[in-house]
């Protein structure tokens, strides 16, 4: 009861943490190496739970979990399919497609960073990387498993349970100690190299005069910053940005199934904007193509404006402006995170 | 018309190929070190065509397009998704899954030392790499790929672009190029340096006094080697060897399809014993689960006897002697072949 009503105030703070971030960022200094650039720069680790240290045991065990397709219901389908890592760890798809073909309602949110998040989720109905573990596995659309039976054939297998006993001595496998390997190996996947993050530390080469351009407007005239802050480029908040697919007849109401205020309703958690180039395509109905298009659509203010987050307004941005602020974003794409794949348990 | 009669009588001679190499493997010596043993070493490069030596551009190129799902119909499924390097290069599975659930008739053959095969898939009915790859891409139960529109998004991949362009310089971005690339990756899947290997070698620690008593099995009273000849353990011939399946009211047909002669009738190519332990469940059919399964079941004879290989016949192995055979094909397993995911081209 307790957690419940603490995860119910921290939903509830995470929807004005925008504004709090905001404050900050409104004293960036835009030159290479300023102090005030490190509101931008991620800490080395991401957190982790008390009881979930990431040691290399459970990342190991985490990684051959996360890459394993018998942990879905027909065996064809793992973690890495929709979450692939040669495609951002997303799907490239403009919304999730499951188990069989399935059409999901929509787009494949990536793990890069999500170990950053502060909630989960387009409409953050997950708490932290351990309590969304289980969701796309036991969902009959995604992964489709017989949880049950994934424990069962889990506990027998040889393999796994050696893995499982060094990664989590003396504690049983069941969806705590699954849900806590993969969220172990989640947390390894980061990006915070970036030429941006370069540039902030005071290599004023890491960047061109169009990049640097770019993140003025970034964190001026088109006010990004507002909801894409601090280091990872999000205030882990919701709004409604003014699709044109809210004017549906029966619009995807978003965070407003979780927190029923009139505000949320059609708001989506903000994404971060680290390695956004390799995540196209963009919005939570996958219905923006190239970052370009993304832009335009901020820039005429949204297209749908009913229930529109207030700080959604026509931005006035030119051309060239629209173009340097799409440089700006492929400054925040870092190396590519190489993965070689495990060898899994017979 | 000239390549078709080649191709014809290659074909039929390889329904014999397993005789040829029987008359070789009868001299073989189980000694470690043995000149004999050299029968069962393969060459260090696999043979490919004069028009597409596997180039470092090639195999990027290739990798790059074997990890893609967007070369499938709706952007989900890979060449690695069922020829997954987690799971032997295969899939797990009894029988193929391909896009949308598709069930599909038979097992999944693994992409392991398919280099070195002289005929290719369960029925023989691709000569080569190159020659297969289109094949599930195509398939509408397995990629369905409208090739058209693959070759188009290929050709305005800028990505795409110069790696083609690096790995074919003057050629189009065509079926053939893209083949080509693909079987020039595939290439690369290697297992030839297995504890049998060393032994062969001269390594006399490098398999265990069990491991060398399934050998002596497999050349001697067993007789497996009868078909699974030679460096890559297969003879590249089609046998029936009794399967529960060929009972079955439309039994499949098999090699039959390709070459209508009776002896094809339910006959499916040997498949390699190398890396073996990786790619259960077995037989075409996926209809063992266990390699203990495979031996109990020639050391019956085969279940059902119409149309039976006539090699095949009751073994007369003791349980000792089917734990050896298991021990052998064990130390068939090579190092495991790391691949690290490749960024693909936006």
């Amino acid at each position: 009861m307790r957690r419940v009503s603490l995860f119910a105030i921290a939903t509830l703070g995470s929807m004005f943490l925008g504004q709090t971030v905001l404050a900050n960022d409104m004293n960036i200094v835009a030159e290479p190496g300023h102090p005030s650039l490190q509101a931008f720069r991620l800490p080395d680790t991401p957190p982790a739970p008390a009881n979930n240290a990431p040691t290399p045991a459970r990342v190991e065990l985490g990684k051959k979990l996360f890459f394993d397709p018998r942990l879905s219901g027909n065996g064809t389908i793992s973690c890495a399919t929709c979450h692939n890592p040669t495609l951002g760890w997303s799907d490239g798809l403009p919304k999730g497609i499951g188990i069989n073909g399935s059409a999901l309602p929509r787009a494949t949110p990536t793990v890069i960073n999500a170990a950053y998040n502060h909630i989960q989720m387009w409409d953050g109905r997950k708490r932290d990387l351990e309590d969304q573990a289980m969701g796309p596995m036991e969902a009959d659309k995604e992964m489709n498993a017989d949880i049950d039976a994934v424990i069962r054939w889990l506990n027998e297998n040889d393999g796994y349970r050696q893995l499982f006993a060094r990664a989590y001595p003396g504690e049983p496998i069941d969806t705590d100690t699954l849900s806590r390997a993969i969220a172990s190996f989640e947390r390894t996947v980061i990006s915070k190299d970036s030429p941006f993050d370069r540039w902030s530390r005071g290599d004023r080469r890491a960047m061109t005069e169009q990049q640097v351009r770019g993140f003025r407007l970034f964190i001026g005239k088109a006010e990004c910053v507002k909801c894409h802050s601090g280091p990872n480029f999000t205030d882990d908040g919701f709004h409604n940005v003014g699709l044109a697919s809210f004017g549906d007849p029966e619009p995807d109401a978003g965070r407003y199934k979780q927190v029923p205020l009139r505000l949320m309703k059609g708001a989506f958690k903000t994404p971060t904007l680290r390695d956004v180039t390799r995540t196209a395509p963009y919005f939570h109905d996958g219905s923006a193509a190239t970052l370009e298009e993304v832009v335009r659509h901020y820039n005429k203010g949204g297209e749908v404006k009913t229930n529109l987050d207030p700080n959604i307004r026509p931005l006035n941005l030119t051309d060239e402006e629209v173009a340097d602020l799409v440089a700006f974003m492929e400054a925040l794409t870092s190396p590519f995170i190489e993965v070689a794949l495990p060898e899994l348990p017979r």
